[in-house]
């Protein structure tokens, strides 16, 4: 299978994936359908691994179900275990974009799933980052956690496809051209 | 005609319309076909004045030829006058978004292409935008001139459409929500 890292996220029409607080509810803003199919499971069944930073990562703890059957990957040079209910789900990793997905594809992880912020963030500078799947959702928060952080260099990607979400969000998904 | 104020606008995928020198050479990243459609004449047609700010009036004034056929008023506090060469196609206007679209529509000019940076963020936190035409161009600059700034309250827009130009630009237009 082919290497790659990718992300897949939802964002305000200005670029935020959060509200100040936090909080994603802004998602859900125009929904209709009960059921939309945002693309996301047949996503995560390509999926090899996740790897994501601490504050992603306690979010993800206290919404009270572990969500993920791929292992999880927490990057953190803080953390220093995690519970015991996790024991072989998910587990710390310590390195830079490039030693973290080199340890993760030594260990047969080829598809790894970016996700969170700063994590993501932190990909996009070190040019570690092959595929973006991104869903704009059609609201202007005016303020929040960014998607997107400034960059040494700019990256040229390869619009791939674009779909609608329940008419109200769009997806499209880039692919990274290295020349 | 429904008075309304519009922008139409190209951004990278992390939402600069200029590059930090104020180039907007990335607009052609990806490009294969030479003519593109990208809507633009069409909108035009329906536009009866276009705002602006003095940066935009300047970055226009220096590609030599005038390129707009309806009437533009810029908006500006500085500005004294304009040359005579622009006399009956374009001149200064001063006030609030809401003043200026009252003024602009009193005279009959109804349907408002806003455009320019500042001039669209301030409008945006007056909640003076009705539609938004919004070109994401398929690179992340890294760093640039922002196309939204902070807002003192979300706004929720409706999808209306999405277009690709030349398989590698996605055009999603939106349409102001009040409740």
């Amino acid at each position: 299978m082919t290497r790659e890292n990718v992300i897949f996220i939802a964002t305000s029409l200005d670029g935020y994936i959060a509200d100040e607080e936090g909080s994603i509810d802004f998602l859900e803003t125009g929904k209709t359908q009960e059921d939309e199919d945002t693309g996301f499971d047949a996503f995560m069944e390509e999926v090899d691994a996740l790897v994501m930073g601490r504050g992603t990562y306690e979010a993800v703890m206290s919404f009270g179900v572990w969500p993920y059957e791929a292992p999880v990957f927490v990057l953190s040079r803080s953390l220093e275990y995690l519970p015991e209910e996790l024991s072989g789900r998910a587990e710390i990793i310590e390195g830079t974009p490039a030693e973290v997905t080199s340890a993760l594809n030594e260990r047969g992880f080829d598809r790894l799933y970016i996700d969170g912020g700063l994590t993501i963030q932190s990909f996009l500078e070190d040019d570690m980052i092959d595929r973006m799947i991104i869903t704009r959702i059609p609201i202007l928060l005016g303020a929040g956690r960014p998607l997107f952080s400034q960059m040494t260099e700019p990256a040229i990607f390869r619009h791939v496809e674009t779909t609608l979400i329940g008419e109200r969000a769009v997806t499209s998904e880039y692919e990274r051209v290295r020349e």
